[in-house]
């Protein structure tokens, strides 16, 4: 739901949002979420899927491509789609100990739903994206099971909750609890609406840098961080026919709600956007050689860019906003957004 | 000089700033301009020379690194210093139509300089950066000579002007007057200060949506343009031992000041970041293969990519915070940020 | 022409050639060249024009791509075509030092051609590559001027030159004559025949490496060198519909040709390929935000990465299969294939 | 060992043989295997280790650095590799459907051998590199367990098989049985000698296009490939003192080898290059801002690159030499270079 309209917390707004104000704006695009708090067991942590369209993924690719923002990350999935310009699984994020398991788990499902896969054509590209939540979580413990993330694609549909929730249970954004955010706004392109959609894990940045529509967010209580650690993975869906060149382009500008949000892009930090449009489709098979796309003309993508500035400042912003005070292991104390407004 | 202490504006200072304020605080680095203005012809651009070192550049290579924030930009030279991972020539900026010419002028000046150039050895590398200031310059006639962009290395030294100055002379920013603006911060290392600063041409942004210090600055009679276009070139120079690979990442991190003083990272933008370190040296003759130098350790980064964020940002800032009203070709009429503070 | 039917050097063939064996066997392709040999004052340079078609290239764009395989180069251009995935100028290929006269005599030209440019639109992306010729050439005499580079577009056409013409007239290649070299092939995609053609200037290589089809070419008269320097620009054309990302694809098969032919990717070399398809145009202005194009299905692109490495491995061949002897600056002799084999 | 001496197939050699001709001569360097063959289940798999040196690889990481040469892959690491140039565990080669369970276990492996992991400092980024192996495995069935990995590491030693032997048991190279191949070369530099070594599994190009020494291989019982699949992992190891940028610029060179030995670099084919110097390391706590490190210098570079070129095309046709005759899944019969000579 991003924002909601009276709150306490805005960014500015240039575009319509959408119905929801969730990345499941974008027409097929679905959320899950499996969320694993044990306060006993030290565990707060989780798997959130994102389903790029609800058809078979393997043989209906989404034309696709990321950006890099800072590379100390270790998601998979990512060499492959800038060579290919594809996605053609689910979209797993979870924690960096997670990411094998759910790498099996996204494999196995794949080949479930695909015989060909392994036999009569080659082998998948599964997408698996993380940030380390192991101030709060038993990361060690390694607790994401393969069901977790069955459970998490099974679970995809069009409403998810932001905050604490999925993957973002364990996250911590600039010093306060951070987790899951989403947003979405109306693009208006040839006389016809278009959504441009973001759902990120907020897990980046430095305790005291906070800033929220250009104002400074007093989090004083909250012990100053030595450095940028944590990470913050984006990931942006589109029913723009977008190419690959384009995708790319567009996930970068992620940076800039990154930038306007307080981070200064820290050395320990996992900064990854994808971006994907689900109208550009790629079949697995195809009898001819060329087949018919659709770009946008570069000229007129700047409203794209500033679309996709602002739908992910306001993720980042909702993911804090829903997010509870969380007391995770090693007696570790992390605040929410609203105990500082 | 940077900011002002007591002016109208500021950014968020965590760093000392160095004594001048200015790129030039780092040893060794040193600043000139050739300033074309001639009202009657149309004619507002010019020439900007940054010298890495004061000695022979050529023999004795900066280690330098480069970050194509956004590509829409003919600056020449950045292949190779990614490649090889050094600068070998003083660094002009100048307008887009200027590069040939300040290419042919560069050329000339380290062939004087070097006669093994071309001879006895190979060629040369030559930095040439530049935007678009036809908006207010008459940039079809190619005003800039061979002679302004010698007498630009000429008059290289400590001290210059920022706002209309240089090639910054017919530069627009965010709607309003841009420039030539710089700043330094002083950062200490095992207990010894080290210098980083900035110069940069800024020419960015969109009309509307400037930001100082998270605040948004009413810049409301100017009209809306349509799109963000013109193009930034940001210089970082150091004298901390950094290489090739974390200069790319200080490079990186020039887009958290853009973001943060309200580019989208237009399309239209050839927004492009050079970093470089004079304490690293490479030299162009040596009968060792193998040479000693060094790094910084990537776990205490942190420090360096925050005063580079903030230095950029300042440098941004002062650009147009030195800028004067400026009536252009075509008649069109550019103001000054004190217009409207 | 490329390789002749029955002359004393083949590589293994399994796509059909070309009409002429040249790129512009690919509809709307034009090559032209000045060649500027004067024996008594040491020129041995020149200039070689390509049109990616016989339109209006600034209004309508070619997309391309770029591959740089080894970055110790100076062309301009590159940056802007990877970022917006196309080129709106011909293509010039000249000496290292001819490159900032080149970019000002195609600045110009484009001026003249589109009074848009600099003035209601933007600036444009001139496309300059650059091989040093210095070891047969006075380059340091800066001999190519802009009258050169514009009589070269003006020669444009059809049937052009290989070996010793054009740009490639002062080339060294394996420490044999380089120079001009053109090829190309027949792909059948859907039903319909389309061409792969590849031009270049050859001028990199350590002496004694030279391979032709695998086998080794003795050429024990010419010194050994002790590095492999020179560089090699490698520009790649087709009417096929490939869109950005396939292109750098395309462009990045060209080192098979360079290894093939026996070069280890040597650190002084500027080894550059680009590639460009003339059917998938983009208009510089589009009332349309969204455009229909083509792309090609990535399952079926085996046999156009096979095409161009076969393609560019001939235009190598070719290029110094044309090329015949000379004595260039300082008494260097250069011998020609003919002398080996 | 690379290739005997008196055996049927050789490659040029300009450097000395390292005294085991195998990755291992690289003082510190060790290689493991655990080999997975059970004909009545379908299963020719296995795992190999790497270890870049026998301390403590978290504590004291290696510099690295990555070369992509075609994205079609699946390893992981690469991203973080490449953004802070060095490698902190173990080097995993394996299937493509062993990767999330090889993941797991170098994670568990870590944690072990480091209890700082995910308590008192961040994660680790685990090196996972993958072939398809499913034309002779039954790739679906995820044969590769947990222990299968550590027992690899544990396996680490001098001298290991090449051939069939450990992640290379189900590999297909040129249409015939690839599998595993290392060499080495003694380079000196500067009055010392210093050690290139690599080590591959072989699992690239299409049937029909396999050179040796620039020799076509008859290989007419083979069927014909319609498609260049498969992938070609490379590691390389050296004890020279190279930093991130230049271990790059090693990498890209192992494509030369590729090239020589008959691929066009293939759509379907993930070939991936990852090298790394045992010499520069950086450790993980340093009370130092600033590390005393070496490079080499760039223009004494290009007999490493040639080293490199030799040592991996010795190593992939020694992958092929060394295997035998192999009966897979769907009744599959892969035969050995041997059947050829």
């Amino acid at each position: 739901m991003g924002l909601p309209k009276d709150c306490e917390v805005s960014i500015r707004c240039k575009f319509k949002k959408g119905e929801r104000n969730l990345i499941t704006d974008v027409p097929g695009v679905k959320v899950g979420h499996v969320t694993l708090i044990d306060q006993e067991k030290d565990i707060h942590t989780g798997v959130t899927a994102i389903l790029p369209h609800t058809g078979n993924l393997f043989k209906n690719k989404v034309l696709a491509a990321t950006s890099v923002i800072n590379g100390f990350g270790k998601s998979t999935g990512l060499v492959q789609i800038d060579e290919l310009g594809n996605i053609e699984t689910p979209i797993i994020m979870t924690n960096t100990f997670g990411v094998g398991t759910a790498l099996n788990a996204v494999t196995k499902y794949m080949m479930k739903e695909n015989e060909d896969i392994g036999t009569t054509t080659g082998t998948v590209n599964c997408v698996v994206t993380e940030c380390n939540d192991g101030e709060l979580n038993d990361i060690r413990g390694m607790h994401v099971t393969e069901e977790d993330v069955l459970q998490a694609i099974e679970n995809c549909g069009d409403v998810f909750e932001e905050g604490v929730a999925g993957s973002g249970s364990g996250m911590i954004c600039m010093g306060i609890k951070g987790g899951i955010g989403s947003a979405s706004r109306i693009v208006p392109c040839d006389g016809k609406d278009y959504t441009i959609g973001a759902i990120l894990m907020s897990n980046f940045g430095m305790s005291g840098n906070l800033m929220i529509d250009g104002r400074r967010i007093d989090t004083e209580k909250v012990p100053k961080s030595k450095a940028e650690k944590g990470s913050v993975i984006i990931i942006i869906g589109t029913d723009l026919p977008l190419n690959e060149r384009q995708l790319r382009r567009v996930a970068k500008r992620a940076t800039v709600a990154l930038c306007r949000t307080g981070s200064f892009l820290g050395n320990g930090s996992g900064d990854i956007a994808v971006a994907f449009s689900n109208t550009n489709i790629m079949p697995h098979y195809s009898e001819k050689n060329i087949i018919e796309t659709k770009m946008f003309h570069d000229d007129a993508i700047d409203k794209i860019f500033e679309a996709t500035a602002e739908v992910v400042e306001e993720a980042v912003v909702s993911s804090i906003y829903h997010a509870e005070n969380v007391k995770g292991i090693r007696g570790k104390e992390v605040f929410a957004l609203k105990e500082f407004l």
